[in-house]
């Protein structure tokens, strides 16, 4: 276990952890105080802790996610599907109420785009929750720029999608579905500060030499 | 104040929480027991409500923020910033290691895409750490990804920058620039968890009649 918790970075209190909650499964026992793990443990180690510290799951959802890549049996649609909303189990995606404006919002915007979107899609109530939000707060011209997030969501999807084709096992594409699920959010994020400080220097110019050595065209 | 709770939704102990800390204004004193507010209390109030409950900020940090939007004097990328760091300020922007694989990757994307961003900019150590993330668990292909992630974050940042540019006053700039950043990932993670269940369904096609009842095309 000490070779372990070397080879994957992780405590060995954590190890025994994961152990005892069915994350991690067992070593092969060779000994009464002996156990023999191999890459697979030291990989395991990796894609939990990439759930909990940059995903943000609880170890209690990271559970239920691992038990969905762990059944070969279920179809790809639903190990997504199961990624999708044990990572959504917060505040944000919680029910709107009824006719909201939001979520006539949100049906229009499916609407125009032709999207397939199942009922119960965590999406469908975070997207009418914050348009409420926007709308509480006066701001209701977000709306006229709706058609062009939902272009860039499209653009990211296909994106997704096509890192879970690079492979063929199914262990390996239920993986990626849900490393890409919980990793991708915090990646947009952060390639949209990015994105926006350059904009905002297009569109409100900063006086002459204030701009940043980043990068020179 | 119990008609000011009424008005936002916002309970009475919160109202006076959010006056001792300095979030809200105090209102203006009529008796030595009455104070009155304004519809500027109510509107204020909802954005604190949003910076917490949405973007998931800390009391702190909401103050932070609400304290750059209070400051006519500064300039607009400066509160653009303010809301950046202050939304970032969680364990996923830290410091990586430098010369990590993934801050070289991202200096590589900067210098293809030719964007402007600064140094310290919270997105490049998000991405970096995100994309080590990847590299650890064995799914370095994501990288053939990066550029198509990098045209649907500038997509998004044009469609930002717009939104601000709707308004003429200064402050209200300020507000959408918060209100945005924190509101945007919200939404824009809402926008690709359905746009991911509708590209799946084409390449992954799903066997006949078992397709969600959402759209028709």
């Amino acid at each position: 276990m000490s070779q372990l918790c070397e080879a994957s970075g992780v405590s060995v209190p954590s190890i025994k952890f994961y152990l005892r909650e069915g994350l991690l499964p067992a070593g092969e026992r060779t000994s009464a105080t002996q156990a023999e793990y191999g890459p697979e443990h030291v990989e395991r180690l990796r894609l939990i802790r990439a759930l909990i510290d940059i995903g943000g799951l609880s170890v209690a959802t990271a559970q239920r996610v691992l038990e969905a890549i762990d059944s070969p049996d279920l179809p790809l649609s639903y190990v997504f599907g199961v990624a999708q909303y044990a990572i959504s189990d917060t505040s944000l995606y919680a029910d709107v109420p009824e006719g909201s404006a939001g979520t006539a919002q949100v049906n229009d915007l499916i609407g125009s785009t032709g999207w397939l979107v199942s009922d119960d899609n965590p999406g469908r109530r975070g997207a009418a929750r914050v348009l409420d939000t926007y709308a509480d707060l006066g701001q209701n011209h977000i709306g006229e720029h709706l058609p062009a997030y939902a272009e860039a969501a499209e653009l990211i999807a296909r994106a997704d999608l096509a890192a879970v084709a690079h492979h063929t096992d199914v262990a390996d594409m239920a993986e990626t579905v849900v490393v890409g699920t919980v990793l991708g959010d915090a990646l947009n994020a952060s390639l949209r500060r990015m994105a926006q400080e350059h904009v905002s220097y297009q569109v409100f110019p900063a006086p002459r030499g204030a701009e940043p050595s980043g990068s020179e065209r």
